[in-house]
This record gives C-alpha cells, sequence and structure tokens, in this order.
C-alpha cells in the first residue's frame, strides 16, 4: 500500500499539519477503530457470547497474535513467538528487567544512561520496583551518559537497559554494536525499550548482532493503537524463554495449564506466554487489532525510505534554508542515526513558539524541556505537502517572532 | 433508584436468564456503555483534544475519581482518596503484597487458604513475584484450609493474603475477626482481594475493625465495568499511605511531580496516587465510568436486602423445595457467612447438568470443578420473576435428568 493510501484511513482534521504522532498516534483514530471498537462493545462483550468470547471472540488468543506475528514485523528479526502485548509499558519493563536479573544472580549493577530513556517508565522501575524496595537486593542504578555506555559495561553489569530511541532529539543507539558489548563483557543481558523505534521509520533489529535479550514498547505512539492505555508488548529472545521461570508478575494468564482449572501451584506457560499477567485490555486489544490493519500492509524499507525523504525535505530543505539561524537542529544530522522518524530543534523560547505554531498555524509539535522543539515525520499520514506547510508556518512565525512572550516560562501542567 | 429501574439500564436478551453475572458482568453491557466508549473514541482519542485530553477529557484525573470517590462507597467504609484504578486485579495484587511485605521486613511467612482464594491471581502472585524470584528473599507462602487461617496466624506472618468470598461457595471470610487477630499477632499486615465481593450485595467494610491494610479487586465481575481488562482497584489504608515508599511497580503516574516533567529519580506522588503505574486504559475507563453510573444510584443497605430475598427464594423457596435432593447446597445456609450474591450447590454431574440448563432453558449460571453449580443472584439486573424461572427450568431438568451424558466429562477447556 501507497503512503497515500495509508494517509486517507487516518480522518485528519482539516487544517491541521500534526506533527506529534511520535508523542500520541493521530489526531484522529484510523477510520476503522471506532467501528472496531464498537463491534467488540455490542457483539463480543455483548451479543451473547458472555464467556465462550475468551474462545470465540479470540479474547485468549489476542495478546500473543496481535504481538507475535503481526507486531513482530514491525521490529525486524523478531522470531515467531517472541512477542506478546499486554498491560502498560511500565509493566512489561519491570518484567523484563525481573526477569533479566533473575538470570544474573551474581551481579548488580543495571546500567542505563542519562539521555535518551523516557525516565519515568524505565529508570523508576528500576529504582523502586528492583534496586530499593523488596528488602534490599542491593541492586544498583547507574546511569551514565549516553556516549559512555560502552565504556561502562563491565563484568559487574547484569543488566543494560536502554531506550534506543531518545525521546527528545531522536539519537539512535547503535543496537547491534551495543548487544555485541554487552555480551562479550561476560554476558551482561540487554533490555530494549522501543516506545519510541517500533513503527517509527527505522526498521528496529532484535536478531541483530548475536540478538537483543528483552524489548519492550508502547503501541499508542507510532503503531496508531489508541489513547492511553493501548496495550504494551514484550519480546523475550526464544533462546531466554525457557530460563525465565517464574516471571516477577506470575498472573493466571501466564499459567501453563488452562488457567480456568484454577491449579493452586504456578506453573510458567510455554514460551512467551508466560508474559502474560491478567487479563487482556479487551477494548484496547480491539483498537490495536484495527491500528495493525494499517500496519499489516507497510513495506518496511519504503517506511524508512519515505521518513527519510520526508525528514530531509524538513530539515535541510526546509528549515535551514527557510528560518531563522537560531533554530538549531537537536537530532544528529546522519539520518542513519536517527530513529523514530522525529527531528528536533534547539530553540530557547521553544515553549512560546510551538504555542505560536499550533494556534497560528494549526502546526502541532510538541514542546520538552529545556529547549526542544519536537517534530515527528509519521509518513503513515504526513506527506510531503504538510512538510511543505509546516515550513512555511514555521518560517513565518520565527520570523517574525510572533510569540506571546507570556507563554515563555508559563509551561503547562501536560505540555 | 429501585431494582426495575436499574434492571432496565441493561440491554438483556430476552429468554436468558444470566445467573453469571459473578462470573463475568451482564450478557449486554449497560446501555449507556456503548455509547460511552463510542464517545472516548470519537471525542477524546479523536476529536482534535490531542494531548490536551489528558487533562480535558480527565484522562489523568480519571483513574483515582472512579475509584476514591465511587467505588470507595461500594466497599463501605473506605475513606475518600484510599482507593485508584488500573491494571488488573493481578498486578494490583502484587502491588499491595510487595507494598506489605516491605513494611514487614523480618517477616517471612505469607500466610493464604486453600480455600476461597481464585488461585492464579494471588497465590501465583505471591510465588512467583516474590516468594521464589528475584534472588531468593525467602518468603514462604504458607496456605491453610480456611478455617484454619486464624489459628495459623502468628509473629512469623508478615502479610496475611486473602480472598474474602470464595469463588465457588460464596463462603465470606469474616473480616473484622481476621483483621482483628493479624495485628493482635504483632502487626501481621492483610491484603484483601475484593473480586467476588465489591459490588456482590454484602457491604464490604474495610474500616471496620481496626481497618484492612490493603485490598484490591476487579470490576468485570459484580460491577459490570466491561470485557475483560476493566481496570482493576487498590486501597491502600490513610494511614500506610505515607509508609509504601517507594511500592514495588513505580510508575511514572505514580510519581510525585507533574510526570511530563521527566525527572530522572522517581518520588512517589501523594497518597494513593503513588499506586497507580503506567497509562490509565482509556477505553476501558470509559466503560467503567459507564458502569458506575448504575451503581451511583444503588444504596447497598438496599442492595443486600433485595440479594438476601432473591436468594432465599432460590434456595429455600425454589431448589430446595422443588429439586431432587441430590443437588446439594455448598454455599452457607446462613445468609450472613455468603458473599458475593452467590449461591452454589454440589452435584455430581453439575458440568453436564449446566449445560442442559443453558441449552434448554436459557438459563446460564457457570460450573467449577469438581462438582460445583454456581449461581450467581445479581439484583441489579436479576428480579424474583428471573428466579422463579430458572427454579422452573432446574427443577425440570433435574427432575427428567435430561442432560447428555456424553457431556459428563467433556468440560471445555475454558468452562
Amino acid at each position: 500500500m501507497d503512503f497515500a493510501a495509508t494517509k486517507a484511513l487516518f480522518d485528519l482534521p482539516p487544517g491541521m499539519v500534526y506533527l506529534d504522532g511520535n508523542s500520541l498516534g493521530p489526531p484522529l483514530p484510523p477510520r476503522s477503530a471506532a467501528a472496531r471498537v464498537a463491534r467488540t462493545v455490542t457483539d463480543e462483550w455483548g451479543g451473547g457470547m458472555l464467556i465462550t468470547a475468551w474462545n470465540r471472540a479470540g479474547w485468549m488468543a489476542q495478546p500473543t497474535a496481535l504481538g507475535g506475528d503481526r507486531i513482530g514485523r514491525l521490529v525486524g528479526g523478531a522470531e515467531p513467538g517472541a512477542i506478546t502485548t499486554g498491560d502498560t509499558l511500565s509493566v512489561k519493563v519491570y518484567q523484563a528487567l525481573a526477569a533479566a536479573l533473575s538470570m544474573r544472580p551474581d551481579r548488580r549493577v543495571i546500567l542505563s544512561d542519562t539521555g535518551g530513556n523516557f525516565p519515568p517508565s524505565d529508570l523508576y522501575m528500576a529504582q523502586g520496583g528492583l534496586a530499593r524496595s523488596m528488602g534490599g537486593h542491593g541492586h544498583e542504578l547507574v546511569t551514565v551518559a549516553p556516549e559512555e555506555v560502552v565504556g561502562r559495561i563491565g563484568p559487574d553489569v547484569a543488566v543494560l537497559m536502554l531506550t534506543e530511541v531518545d525521546y527528545r532529539t531522536g539519537r539512535r543507539h547503535d543496537m547491534p554494536a551495543l548487544i555485541k558489548a554487552a555480551h562479550a563483557a561476560g554476558g551482561a543481558l540487554v533490555v530494549w525499550d522501543l516506545a519510541h523505534s517500533a513503527g517509527g521509520a527505522l526498521p528496529v533489529d532484535l536478531s541483530g548482532a548475536g540478538g537483543a535479550d528483552f524489548a519492550c514498547g508502547c503501541t499508542y505512539k507510532f503503531l496508531n493503537a489508541g489513547p492511553p492505555g493501548a496495550p504494551a508488548f514484550i519480546y523475550v529472545a526464544p533462546r531466554h524463554q525457557s530460563g525465565v521461570a517464574p516471571p516477577a508478575l506470575s498472573g493466571w494468564l501466564g499459567h501453563e495449564a488452562p488457567p480456568f482449572d484454577f491449579d493452586q501451584d504456578y506453573r510458567p506457560g510455554m514460551g512467551i506466554e508466560r508474559m502474560r499477567v491478567g487479563t487482556p485490555p479487551v477494548l484496547q486489544m480491539a483498537a490495536l487489532d484495527a491500528a495493525l490493519e494499517i500496519w499489516d500492509t507497510v513495506d518496511m524499507q519504503a517506511l524508512r525510505a519515505r521518513s527519510f525523504e520526508l525528514s530531509e525535505r524538513f530539515i535541510a530543505g526546509g528549515v535551514e534554508a527557510k528560518c531563522p539561524p537560531d533554530l538549531r537542529l537537536a537530532s544528529p544530522r546522519e539520518p542513519e542515526l536517527r530513529g523514530g522518524s522525529q527531528v528536533s530543534f534547539h530553540f530557547h523560547e521553544g515553549y512560546a513558539a510551538m504555542q505560536a505554531l499550533i494556534a497560528r498555524g494549526g502546526v502541532v509539535g510538541d514542546f520538552r524541556a529545556p529547549d526542544i522543539m519536537r517534530f515527528g515525520i509519521t509518513p503513515l499520514f504526513i506527506d510531503a505537502g504538510d512538510i511543505d506547510r509546516a515550513v512555511e508556518v514555521i518560517a513565518e512565525v520565527m520570523d517574525g517572532r510572533l510569540w506571546d512572550r507570556a507563554d515563555y516560562k508559563a509551561r503547562s501542567a501536560v505540555t
């Protein structure tokens, strides 16, 4: 399917150029999502299926069917049966981290970076969940600058936990090199957060360089699968799956036997199934299913080419050519080093300027402290015309300094 | 609101008497749920609110607003600000258990029973998550028969974890007595699973007898809030809230500061907010909101009286008066000892007989191994006429032995 065709599947508001799909999907859901969710409410939850909907409507099988078969293709190289969905990214990060730590019981360091992690989901889980609570295992969370990660990997590191793509700048970690370094240093395991990668135009390659060990991601950003609460996903390399027993969150739907047998003793389920926890979020699964119906048609190499083309049009052909020079590129200039189909600029009055772009020209990006203006170039529903329109508005606003100085420090609680 | 009025709010299929609301809500959602969910898809996820929906559509505040203010009233005695919602029951049990264990670091026993726990959610979490994994804290899960729980409580017990209402028989634990015994024995903390209690006709009294410490429950059974994945809830006694830091699942939405500030260090949020984890399941929250709109109108004492009246009509006035005596009451005969608005009978060919009730008379209960026929008497949409119709069908099927013997052992994977 070409990208004009995918764009037509989203009911985009007229007069808006939505460059924030990297934060929260498109401004209106995929056209099919409302109908798909309504069908789940009326025909599956309702409709007289009752508890047989667990099988007849596929509720039981859905988390892994949506994961392994469909998200798996988008994070390139993920083997069949290596991904399941559910819960939130926070919970999946916790599971992955706990599983990895339990496989390296003699080591105490969780290594991460100060840069690209979306701090809440990952660092908080490591701090609160594992390093400090639960009676003091003595795990220590060590964070270094992104470029110092390779040098810090050593035999004391149990787990290297990294967000592949920096949510502020789109800077992308070299996944194969880091996996190789971690495995070489006596076998540290690597947990990847793909929140800003999956569906984000650069193909993720979990199997590359010896293969990632664990990965997690969310589906409400690039994957367009919903409002918050869209199911997260977790990848466990097949070679590790039988060794992850029992996982930290040993839920009844991760149990081996038919869960309604109500065995008193937990036995982990086969393969990736053991990473399921409680009931699947059926309504949100329906929205994910609708979103993946679009992704099912997308060729990832074509997506990558389109992302490069649009991003270059935006950077060199657009903002840098037509806007004042105090808008400085914060993303790597080399396309290969960027992930997440996202382009960011430094600008000291960025918050106020972003408000002006939204108010005056319907160009919606977002702002990240202290000075990052962030624009998501999401090829499924952004085209060259949108890029040109955005550049035009940005140039006009920047040239004329057309923002309200009162906005400068008045950041809202939720930006 | 009277119960004829609440019944009219559910779009019940004609010809069916649904006595399984204790397992999975009503057979069709509350009439308002489809519209409420559709509104969330179209006007909140879509509708141009974009990320401002976090505030404008109430996504950020919703988990605790639905919890403390509304579910709180249904579990009697829950103080304002003591309950929040989200995730699944499995995750909330894990959080409660981890929090309680961290408050009793010198004790190693998690005490539970072999009877009424819905084993997967609770025992599995204790076994896999806390007792065995994570490097061996040496926690031990001890289970005894329900009637032996009081006698086993001792100074080695860190946490007593119990499901208030037995999912098979409706037998109800004496919550005040058990809390008193646990607190008297040097201060063991008590975690209650209210999955089969909340909304289940007998008012729960979390504040009774010195007060429960922690409680959790789900909303897709009696509370009618959805298909699986409906948000769970967690209660933390206000006196403990500041001591639970950091909880085991320290998520970004349980963080103190505005979460979009992206602090690198986790600081637990105020009060119950710290028990939030990741993004709230917005679509499922919408369904919960619609379901609670009905519950908001229900007087809990009137619900209790109605439950007693209907259950007695079903047991003594119905099944015991009109059916063969080999259908033996499995629930306590004394109404005060039953919870969950649920009545069960032993019958050795119960699975086959239940299939016959469903197929021949549209009377939908369920079966739990080895020989329990279970009937949910849910006053919001079951009335005296339904009870009489159910008794008539049960009598007819039992008198005539009208079931297929081939069903006897042919239990489906999902019963």
